[in-house]
């Protein structure tokens, strides 16, 4: 047995669940790359003191000292990041003068949480995130490109890696604060951290969480109903206008937000289901726990995996880069979660865990190099190969092949090469110059809904 | 300006500069990839106790600690890795009952170390690293097959990335080890750490270094003559045999040590070199600073750019692995030493940092979705778009895309839709069923020794 033991919360995987987490990031990045996203990487480090702020995130951040201490004076402590969204704020900044806007990026890294480690719940993980940010004013269409995007990276990792169907969940920050002022609640982001809570603690806690800040028993009341109203289609808007009038909530400029932000969901969710039909509904209750929302706000459930949380969350920002002056709007998909539960529960398997096609077999170490050869002229075509390690019998390199999940074995010989699907036991005349495996042989792929947890 | 300053050693791109970067991470995965090595990934993280030792990088580990500390009880202190090799023993330590042997790997991922920033030494960087782990005995070839992947996959960024001319320089611990004691060197470990800085210190210095750990004048001078030894031939076989007689080396099993790694030394260069030729010469003043190399070691250097120092080192190592019985080989190119000398030197430039192919210009908010329909059917055929974020006058939009780099504007029209090539100004009707750019345009492509430093 390994006398060393995994870390908690820091997954690793084998070689053919890396081949599944390749292809969902692979998936993702050509869904982004094809809507005009371009590609950045950021440090994985921030100064600790723009990593701060009130959200769960920064109160887990990791915090980097040298071994060697005494050596880092005058630098300024530095932290891992805890998610894509504050390093891209801090890219554009520095970027502002060279930078096209709107700027359209997509990123795709680990971010670090020293969190309590939980299915699903990770302390390293992957995120994919697309943000659109511009300078001084956000396009209308913005907070629905970004929407749609998502969806249909989403559509297309369900194809392709077969991940469950998502449902992707809209509110917005101005249709939630008018409701609130409505019904005279002052410390609306406190009231926003206490409804971010609704699946964690319930309705009750909810309420008891907005008594702890002095809201009212009817206002904490009314504040539990909006968070109740959800609807696929425009059902939703009719019933928050009710509810406006049911509590008795007061205000013009209040209604006026509130009525804003219905319309702005209605319009948001009729866009995504226009794009990718079935996968957005309003749902009044999300919150997110970051204050930094101003618009819409987005959170996203995979159908029969609710447990898992939000497999894809975001929202619109104003004043997130340089203090304000570029607005924008970003999503962020959890990777790892995400790969976790497609090779946990078998969802996804790979084909192989190796990249090669051919076993190419060695007769003898004489002749290796006519077996280098063949592997040459495979790989010219874009075959993955290796050369057997040891000009063993041909019975033990065949079951090398077989230990490795390597589905050809090639034999060099002197009246002519003949190749061997191991799978079959078929054996066939070949060339090396023109063979070719069927499609599906060439490099692993992803089979979808067969094969057990590992 | 921009009010917050990028961290020394902490190199981010634009988005230019990662399409640089990600052509060559893409160049070198598909030659890993066709000589059958797996990808893995492992954590950033190691306990600080595994990432010990006497290596360089080991004193310059960077340990995390949580903000809110107090809640990491009976959790071992964690450091970031500081190279891909430590990793990935450890992973194959705990995978060793799972792992089909020899394991072929590779492995791209930043890592971490806390030293002093220069040109070319970042405190964050990518490695792409590949190593062969067998089980108890490493296949004779193995040294050689991970030397010819590594020239082919730099031979490959030269033609498809334009990075200079590689010469990997090769030497055998054995050889050194023989030698050593031949001439009556008892600690050949600290020798060689001597020996490695000759770079850095020139002879002078290296014998002075010999003297501080006890080596006499005539072994020192010994050591620094075998150091002189290289060729692109087998010259240096002769040299070296003769060296010995001359310093009147002593010892059977010296000498035998000796001989044995001279003779691995030149069929490891004519291997690579027949691979690819010209690449590999012998030389014997290679040392590695790692404690644990057996056998080959490897560093390489670009012609012109030896400033840059190696860009591509590794070797051999038996006990590297669960303290012995998976001996192994490895080698690991310094990905971001090498972007980033493309980069500032102008040696490779993107034709674009935005992925768009095609702007779909909008003729008015109302008809937005004829041209969000204009762009997904170019998508649905992999062609990378976006559409205008306002409906302003075709000379605005057409503004916006060449501030953007995209090469098409797209023109929806009752009457038939029209696209623009805005470099030539040549207009001409299209379809978006059917329409094609030039091969060249639809992705960013990397120009080669065009463009000045940004």
């Amino acid at each position: 047995m390994a006398r060393v033991a995994p870390l908690s919360g820091f997954p690793e995987w084998s070689p053919a669940e890396r081949v599944v987490e390749n292809a969902v990031l692979d998936t993702i990045a050509e869904v982004f790359t094809l809507h005009g996203f371009a590609n950045i990487q950021t440090r994985a480090v921030e100064p600790v003191a723009r990593l701060g702020g009130d959200s769960d995130a920064s109160k887990e951040i990791y915090v980097l000292s040298r071994l060697r201490a005494g050596e880092d004076r005058g630098e300024p402590s530095l932290g891992l990041h805890f998610d894509l969204t504050v390093p891209f704020a801090r890219y554009v900044e520095e970027r502002q003068a060279t930078l096209a806007f709107p700027f359209r990026r997509f990123q795709m890294q680990k971010v670090w949480r020293g969190e309590r480690p939980q299915e699903g719940r990770f302390r390293e993980f992957y995120q994919a995130d697309i943000d659109v940010v511009a300078r001084d004013v956000l396009p209308a269409q913005a907070e629905a490109d970004v929407a749609i995007v998502m969806a249909r990276a989403l559509d297309a990792l369900r194809e392709r890696v077969g991940v469950p169907r998502a449902v992707m969940r809209i509110n917005n920050r101005r249709l939630v604060e008018g409701f609130y002022r409505g019904v005279g609640i002052t410390d609306v982001a406190a009231a926003l951290r206490a409804v971010d809570k609704l699946g964690k603690i319930g309705p009750d806690g909810v309420r008891a969480e907005l008594a702890g800040i002095g809201v009212g028993e009817r206002a904490a009341d009314a504040v539990v109903r909006l968070a109740s109203i959800q609807s696929e289609g425009a059902e939703f808007f009719d019933r928050a206008l009710e509810l406006w009038g049911e509590v008795d909530a007061q205000g013009e400029e209040a209604l006026t937000l509130f009525e804003e932000g219905l319309r702005h969901v209605a319009r948001l969710v009729e866009a995504v289901n226009t794009a990718v039909p079935g996968t957005a509904r309003a749902d009044l209750s999300i919150a997110r726990g970051l204050d930094y929302y101003t618009g819409a706000v987005y959170e996203t459930e995979l159908v029969g995996h609710e447990d898992l949380g939000s497999v894809c969350s975001g929202g619109r920002y104003d004043s997130l880069v340089g203090g304000g002056g570029f607005p924008g709007v970003g999503m962020s998909i959890g990777v790892s979660r995400l790969v976790s539960r497609l090779v946990t529960q078998g969802i996804a398997t790979a084909s192989r865990g190796v990249p090669s096609a051919v076993l190419v077999a060695v007769v003898d170490e004489q002749t290796r190099p006519v077996s280098d050869a063949v592997a040459d002229a495979l790989r010219a075509r874009g075959i993955p190969c290796e050369v057997s390690p040891t000009a063993a019998k041909f019975g033990k390199q065949i079951q090398f092949a077989d230990r490795r999940g390597i589905p050809f074995v090639w034999f060099p010989g002197e009246g002519g090469d003949q190749v061997k699907d191991i799978r079959s036991g078929e054996q066939v005349d070949a060339h090396a110059a023109s063979w070719e495996p069927p499609v599906a042989d060439r490099r692993p792929t992803v089979l979808l809904g067969r094969g057990e947890p590992d």
